[in-house]
């Protein structure tokens, strides 16, 4: 560590804050543990606390990301670029790690957490890859799974596992993505065939942005509306031949390449119709619905709402699995710029020959560090999401609110994680300079893949609104026929951990009034009570205003309804938000007690609290409306996560390197190693000429005749 | 219009925002038109307010963007697309709109303005060769010109404007790029031969990053440290051929190719170094700087300081035409999202049958509507910028003053405007969905290209940092002596108009203290005096806090004074920001005064407010922290936005097309009327089916047998 890292330690005092951030009303923040060294973290706990559940699939799938051949070629022609994708998928059968989530009795392991696990560290090789491998064995392949019968496992799985037969997931559409109940294509049952019809009724129901449909699929699961017996089921999934021995479409099939994207050019993305297109009965994926031979339907499901739901449920793995992908990005980033920053220097401020390393700025601290720390609290959430995923999965805890719980826990944590890490990745590009817009340093490469990862699987805002209408229905449920007052008054009385286990309103048992000693009492903003109740009150509040402004809609008719509910969908989106927070939050905090060497739970509750704080910063407008803060202790934040960062820089490289990339998993060449030889090779030429008398004089030293020069 | 458009003004009553805002203390937003019609914007005269004070030049410049050769083939491979944007620049020398601002004598035109006017709207066609165009007479000749003498003009000026002598500007090192005044380049002068000797000393000094040095470049402008008699004299340029004949490194001279990079990839960027380098005495370009045949330095401007930033002044046109042009990408961006929201349909809402447009969704307004106010706000402002660079560049109003004016103004605009161009565009991209991510909507590759301008010709960060020493300087020198009393009770005198005509702190002449009223009385958020009274005080508050913390500086060492002021960088960056959004704020109320028709106006002052009030909430907590807004005031501006943007949703269509750019420029696949066709086929589809009773059955009607089927 340099002299500017200590330094950051030396002046972290309170008398230093107290003068910093001029606040009027005093704030403890506890005593400081300078002791050089003291408050290390132990960079492998940290590491193994951070691979989660999973950590021999994680390993085991960096150690193939970490294989050349399985690394993307930036700036490789998209042709070119999905060969070597489906080459790397080919690769992927050999390894065989690709087939743990499919049945033992077919060569899997009936091993669902282990797969998403092992899917997500794909990633670090090409993105490309990783969800064209999505494509085949996780949406493709899985609603042939999950949405099929034995019959369909026997017949396709085994080509699907091994590649033989590549596939298309064909649910969206140009003109439906996020209203999938509402698209377009039908499959009419012709009772004197026995077959399905597949057409597509107009070009706004052409299947679209799907992976594999423009070159290398031969099958693909078709989603459309169910028609027998003039009588419309809503979407089914069909098993549909799509290509045939020579790559050419097959009868009444056509399509489209979609051509160049931002990113993830390595897939094929195409569009597909269908006209007249014929498929035997026993090609619908039969799960969730049937139809005889006769032409009549059945389902174990009578509600056609609630099949629908059901049927897409089972597809949660890609929301859940881009969850944990987007994290893993966002820490490569950070590795990138954090390393970068603690080695490259610019400008003198503390004396007149040394340069400052970029890390050791407030500023650079701002922009790095609380991302540092929303990754930490992403990759905490995620683990508990993947645990989550896993019990549903395996059935050991797959009731129908533990699906509904799934499903939204998902919804919450996707959306956060994708937009965060495109943001924390442009910021690392940016805390790059121009080193970080070359393609060889990553961060441009990595942001543009990523970039469509926030409205693909659900787009993100659609995701959150789907959020608050649970939230709001959850609470509806509790306060149904209660008036205003009763709301005000009422103690919510779910229990610590619901957070995880169920997934609505989180909190800690207080009366909403009770809030007000937040205002009054609380002494110290790293409490960990006091961050989770400042966290959890917003999100009950939020949803408690707008169910309070929504309760005309009951009255009022669709139209009016609608626009009622309208005017209050950005507040609702927002109350999704502060709920994904608070999950991530509890996820940080629960986290830090399975840390046991003193040295990281010290550090790490720094990182929390900074997680924490940097959530309640962004919306300190909120705290002070509603009198949870005094202005005083608002303007606080600002001063303790300026503390925060300083005091954290020093363990910055230990965190990053705790999340356990190495080079050749990081790839850029500014984390080569390059840049520090080329400090250290400027910085001895300065002092060579300097210690030689060999520098020529400043003339600025020069100008000053009565001031001896720097130099001689 | 739609219905649903309708709605929102049906709908825009106190009442109603008094409900759904839920804010205890009525807010007076005054009476509301809801004539129809009544307040439509007159486009053309909207659009003439926003092509500024050069239109002819940016027309004819967009005539030229509209030709197909002229525009980028996105995914063309980046050798090829490096040969395509050379020859685009053979074709803006055909055109002669490049030379304006060179001298008459040399077949320019002497006019600076206009020819960044010009040269901004060349983003439309590509970035790629608007930047490479900007190397090659912008910052290459740019530098022949203003910092060489007439021998020099004479000499090199002809073939730089006929890009007969296509050149590189060579400032940048691998190890510095911020702190050019540190560049590592050496340039010594032979007192035996009468040449310079380049040298490059370390890898660190490496010249990096530069257009035409990989490939296309035969000369270029060397920064290096000019050494005579032992003695620096700090950084000077001179021109230095590279590449002879065959297109190879000319001796001494060796370089890489920069590679692949996140966008601009029709730029050859390199690295260069230099290994004794002998160039003639006179190939110092010496207007600030010479040295004699007997190695004798002079410079009209003693000061080594002030001859240093004197030198790199005159290249700031780099940085206002980034803002320009990347307001102009914005613009496109937004025309390609709002006319897709305008089209596009997802979920029904309102009604069984018709889905809802997006742009009807109070979210999607407040995804882009915002933006749209920014951008206009953006486009005011830099046409300011613009004539304040044309008076300093044609002498006009060139003093020193007007200079340093200048120069802090564009590092106050640039950094915010580009930072919006990322922001809006990806925004846009998201609110396309899966659309937004094809190459063939223009948006991916815009966000690519546009991504470098937020750290090149001045990283943000740095830029801002900048502004903020020149305002607190600015204060200081107000202050020097005061006590810290004097300081919380002084007028700040300045005249109104002194933001653009200064550049420092915007002031209406109230005491701080007396900021206490707008506390008390403001009845109005619309009002534009208290937005005015609000924003500006925000910015000098900031300033005389920083400040203030900032006084013990003078009394310690360099070390603790470098600790002190890097405690308050993040302050001090949010600072300058507050100022350039003041200053965007000014330009956006002054264009409003020049707006005759009463609809556009009306229109157009709903779009200064939501642009004004968004900046509020952006910084809300400060205003309550600061008791600047009572907390029932502060959460009447979120319920105000809402009510703007369902206001201004009628004329979000009007309001893009005011930019003046049409299908030929923004040449997006689905602002070509595609969408809207295919909405118009599925919809007429299932009114056929619905009119002809050829639908087949909803299963949910035939689930509920008491209630009648919609479709029979």
């Amino acid at each position: 560590m340099s002299n500017t890292v200590d330094r950051t330690n030396v002046t972290d005092t309170n008398d230093e804050v107290a003068e910093v951030a001029d606040v009027t009303e005093r704030v403890d923040t506890g005593p400081i543990d300078v002791r050089p060294g003291a408050d290390r973290i132990d960079i492998e706990a940290v590491r193994r606390l951070l691979l989660g559940s999973w950590p021999e699939e994680r390993l085991a799938s960096r150690e193939l990301a970490a294989r050349p051949e399985m690394q993307k070629i930036e700036g490789q022609p998209y042709p070119e670029h999905r060969e070597r994708a489906l080459e790397q998928l080919r690769m992927l059968v050999e390894d065989g790690q690709v087939h743990r989530a499919f049945p033992t009795r077919l060569g899997g392991e009936d091993d669902h957490g282990g797969n998403i696990a092992g899917f997500e560290e794909l990633v670090v090789g090409d993105p490309s890859h990783q969800i064209k491998s999505g494509v085949q064995w996780g949406l493709f392949g899985a609603a042939v799974l999950h949405l099929g019968t034995e019959k369909h496992h026997d017949a396709w799985l085994p080509g699907i596992m091994s590649l033989e037969v590549p596939g298309i997931f064909a649910m969206t559409e140009t003109g439906h993505g996020s209203d999938v109940a509402s698209i377009g294509t039908t499959a009419t049952f012709d009772e004197a065939t026995g077959e399905f019809v597949i057409d597509t009724p107009f070009r706004g129901a052409w299947k679209d942005y799907l992976g594999n449909a423009a070159v290398h699929g031969t099958a693909a699961v078709v989603f459309a509306q169910l028609i027998t017996k003039n009588v419309n089921h809503g979407v089914h999934a069909l098993y549909v031949p799509i290509r045939g021995e020579d790559g050419g479409f097959l009868p009444g099939i056509g399509g489209e390449d979609d051509g160049l994207k931002g990113g993830l050019n390595g897939i094929d993305n195409g569009r597909l119709h269908f006209t007249g297109v014929r498929v035997p009965r026993e090609n619908l994926l039969n799960r969730y619905g049937d139809v005889a031979e006769d032409g009549t339907y059945s389902s174990p499901i009578a509600s056609p709402g609630r099949r629908f739901f059901t049927m897409l449920g089972t597809l949660v793995q890609g929301r859940v699995s881009l969850d944990g992908a987007a994290t893993a990005a966002s820490a490569i980033a950070l590795q990138i710029a954090i390393e970068y920053g603690s080695q490259r220097r610019q400008f003198t401020a503390a004396s007149d020959s040394d340069e400052e390393v970029l890390l050791d700025y407030q500023r650079h601290q701002r922009r790095l560090l609380p991302r540092l720390a929303q990754t930490y609290a992403h990759t905490f959430a995620h683990d508990k999401l993947l645990v989550k995923f896993d019990r549903v999965f395996s059935g050991v805890a797959d009731t129908d609110t533990d699906r509904q719980d799934l499903e939204t826990l998902a919804a919450a944590l996707k959306p956060l994680s994708t937009w965060a890490a495109l943001d924390t990745i442009q910021e690392s590009r940016e805390a790059c300079g121009g080193a970080g817009f070359l393609a060889e340093n990553r961060l441009v490469g990595l942001r543009a893949d990523l970039d469509v990862y926030v409205t693909f699987e659900g787009d993100n805002n659609v995701l959150l609104q789907l959020v608050a209408k649970r939230l709001l229905s959850d609470y509806s449920k509790r306060f149904r026929g209660a008036d205003a007052g009763a709301l005000a008054r009422f103690v919510v009385e779910q229990a610590a951990d619901r957070a995880y286990h169920g997934s609505g309103l989180r909190s800690l048992g207080q009366t909403l009034k009770d809030f007000g000693r937040v205002r009054r009492s609380v002494g110290q903003l790293r409490d960990t009570e006091v961050q989770r109740e400042l966290l959890t009150d917003r999100v009950e509040t939020m949803i408690a205003e707008v169910a309070q402004r929504l309760r005309p809609a009951t009255k009022l008719g669709k139209a009016e309804a609608a626009a009622l509910f309208n005017s209050q969908q950005n507040e609702l989106i927002e109350a999704a938000r502060a709920h994904g927070e608070l999950l991530e939050w509890e996820a940080f905090t629960e986290a830090l007690e399975k840390t046991e060497d003193a040295g990281s739970r010290q550090v790490l509750t720094w990182l929390r609290d900074l997680f924490g704080l940097s959530v309640i910063e962004k919306h300190l407008a909120w705290y002070l409306i509603h009198g949870r803060l005094s202005p005083q202790r608002a303007q606080a934040v600002d001063a303790y996560i300026n503390r925060l960062v300083a005091r954290l820089r020093p363990h910055a490289l230990d965190l990053v390197h705790a999340f356990g990339y190495e080079q050749r998993h990081v790839r850029a060449a500014i984390t080569s190693g390059a840049e520090q030889e080329r400090q250290d090779e400027a910085r001895a030429y300065h002092r060579d000429q300097r210690e030689s008398g060999t520098a020529p004089i400043d003339e600025k030293a020069l100008a000053k005749p009565g001031r001896p020069s720097l130099t001689v």
